[in-house]
């Protein structure tokens, strides 16, 4: 495995992740793929904890995925179990039985169902998961649980990340403030041979499964499901929201609940920090972009655009050069299938309007355009003149990085 | 403009196009963009030659794509103009005035209705077209008409093509032979700063407008629209299919007439030949790929999965560092949408069969595929097994050069 430098993206310190009553962590190292760094991660949830899941629509998902989604389905978690560096996925009949194995093994350590566990692997595709080195090293993680291990937990997921990534938030249920946090990994869709998006956030409130489930579902559509770094849907992709339970408030039914306001929010954000880090640690990302669509047929229809264009290799290209070549932009919008009216469509650069209801602007000034994409921090805005929708996507540039980092071989 | 080097994938020599009867061209320079180079071509068709026409789907199209759809409605053709420099793409009202201007010049000069004349623009978007510069040089091409300058007519329409791109065959329709030649440009679908694919081709055959509609329409699926190079579909894709009706054979009056099995075959060939050479010529290209589905729910669909394939930057950044790495492959097929049974999914790369239903092949023969994967000409193929849809599609690798090219600065 080549090393990579840290992204030049990379926000200045990574937070530090607080205990959470009911929720404790270890990891260790099983040597499968990775020397002297942890690649096991094992939490320990509360008896009584919730939990919700969002997995990726790739048909060719891993065993890791099956399970988690039939297991979400009881809604109950005590244990989340994940590995780093083979992917447990296009690995036939051998996929699943290492899957059970690892939740039997952890399930009988810890004395809870097999059902409660949840298990996510990341890393090379078709390759057969060495499932007997995580069972060699469960017992020793189940000894060091430690409601203080978080930060060690954030490390031990990742893969050709270039740096951690966590985020974390407060929020008032009523009169008692409960945390949320989360962690994840990313950096290319599959990265040099790794694979995937891989997210977790827990917090202490008290949470049916149901209501977990609606919420994570609203907030990855707001933060997830609006980044790209290269279009390449991961086999692996899988989400968790779990809730220990442990924060005092007033009993919550249902996802519509007024006290649940502030929460939604906060786990919104926690999220969509965690999606933007990912798409600053895209994979040879020398600049980060936002991509705001507006006058859609609908959010659905903007977002569609907004992803267009936030994947066209010629935007991308662009950007990394630093040109403000929005007829790339105009291009991918019209390459979207999705309703837009050309003469109607205006392009906004850095704030700078280019193109005004099709027709270039005459004499724009370029000069703070120049300036804009000579930076970090790209914006692009475009309306499509047909409706109200609206939508905003999060990606990088296109590198030669890029074409370095997934042209190394796997071996 | 930056030149590039010749693609290594070019072939070893471009064919000659013969004179046809009813058929002549020329090529000037206006100036408007490059100098020293010719970048406007006049092709005349004789009284009576008839015209089809398929054009891009992006909604931002050019005003010139708007024309010829409209134009080739009537079905009948006596000439078309196609400059290169300049998309004539998100001008404003201003971009139909100039195909207005042109056609109207053109059709005086030559003495036949406006709607007869083809316009077809290729280069910078969103940039006002020069048409006086057009308008000047329309006179000394329509003197300079010649049976002979097919040739010449080839380079005209180039941007940032590496080589010139033709194709020639001979077909039988009853006892008479007849000749079937075409010419295309593309290189990326915007290339540095240049747009689209276009593509003439020509017949001395006599058929109805009605029967060359059915045909390009057919021809196009099985060629341009099994090709791709970065899945950026352009605003001005046009191809046209004119023929000249100089040919004795026997009325031809429906496209399913069996007179016309050998033709259609032929005019598939040189359009299935001209996509190649795009492909070949993709910016930055090194590897010339085919990629092979089967075992789809239908032919469109298995289409759908080669082109996610095709364009999958993982997946030809792989391939251009020469790493057979099929589980990008099986990413791709999943992320396609469409349906695809994992646990029967197989795939081979260079005819070698690296993972059989669900399962990597234990123990394949690795040295045979590395071989392959040095070499120039890819080839990918898998069943998805679901059904019998089957389709073949053609693309290059995702290089530096490509990050190069498309990270030039427009000025």
């Amino acid at each position: 495995m080549a090393e990579h430098p840290v992204s030049p993206l990379a926000p200045a310190s990574t937070p530090d992740l607080p205990a959470l009553a009911g929720l404790r962590f270890a990891a260790g190292c099983t040597g499968m793929r990775y020397k002297g760094r942890d690649d096991l991660m094992l939490a320990e949830l509360a008896s009584g904890s919730t939990i919700a899941a969002v997995t990726t629509r790739n048909s060719m998902c891993s065993a890791p995925v099956l399970w988690c989604r039939k297991q979400a389905k009881q809604g109950r978690a005590r244990a989340i179990v994940v590995n780093a560096g083979n992917a447990n996925t296009f690995t036939g009949r051998d996929g699943m039985r290492a899957v059970e194995r690892t939740a039997k093994t952890t399930a009988k350590l810890l004395g809870c169902g097999l059902e409660e566990v949840f298990v996510s692997s990341t890393g090379v595709i078709g390759v057969k998961l060495p499932v007997d080195m995580i069972e060699a090293s469960l017992p020793a993680l189940v000894t060091a649980l430690d409601g203080a291990a978080t930060n060690r937990a954030v490390r031990a997921i990742m893969t050709t990340d270039t740096f951690p990534k966590a985020a974390r938030r407060v929020a008032r249920i009523g009169k008692t403030d409960v945390t949320i946090f989360g962690f994840c990994k990313g950096s290319g869709m599959i990265a040099p041979d790794m694979a995937t998006m891989l997210g977790y956030v827990f917090t202490d409130a008290k949470l049916p499964a149901s209501v977990l489930r609606s919420l994570l579902r609203d907030a990855a559509e707001k933060s997830f499901n609006c980044m790209t770094v290269d279009g390449d849907t991961s086999t692996s992709d899988t989400v968790l929201l779990a809730a220990t339970g442990q924060a005092k408030h007033a009993a919550i039914r249902s996802a519509g609940d007024g006290a649940l306001e502030q929460f939604r929010a906060q786990l919104d954000a926690v999220m969509i920090e965690l999606a933007q880090l990912v798409a600053k640690d895209g994979e040879g990302a020398q600049k980060f972009v936002t991509i705001k669509i507006g006058g859609a047929a609908s959010a659905a229809s903007a977002r569609k655009i907004a992803l267009a264009v936030a994947n066209s290799p010629l935007v991308k290209t662009a950007i990394a050069a630093g040109d403000a070549n929005w007829g790339r932009v105009v291009m991918a919008i019209g390459k979207s299938g999705e309703k837009a009216n050309r003469d109607r469509t205006s392009v906004a650069i850095g704030g700078v309007t280019i193109a005004h209801r099709g027709d270039p602007v005459p004499g724009y000034d370029e000069a703070p355009v120049a300036k804009h994409m000579a930076g970090r921090d790209i914006s692009i805005e475009a309306d499509v003149g047909v409706g109200r929708g609206r939508a905003t996507v999060w990606t990088c540039d296109l590198t030669h990085g890029y074409v370095d980092i997934n042209g190394s071989y796997r071996s």
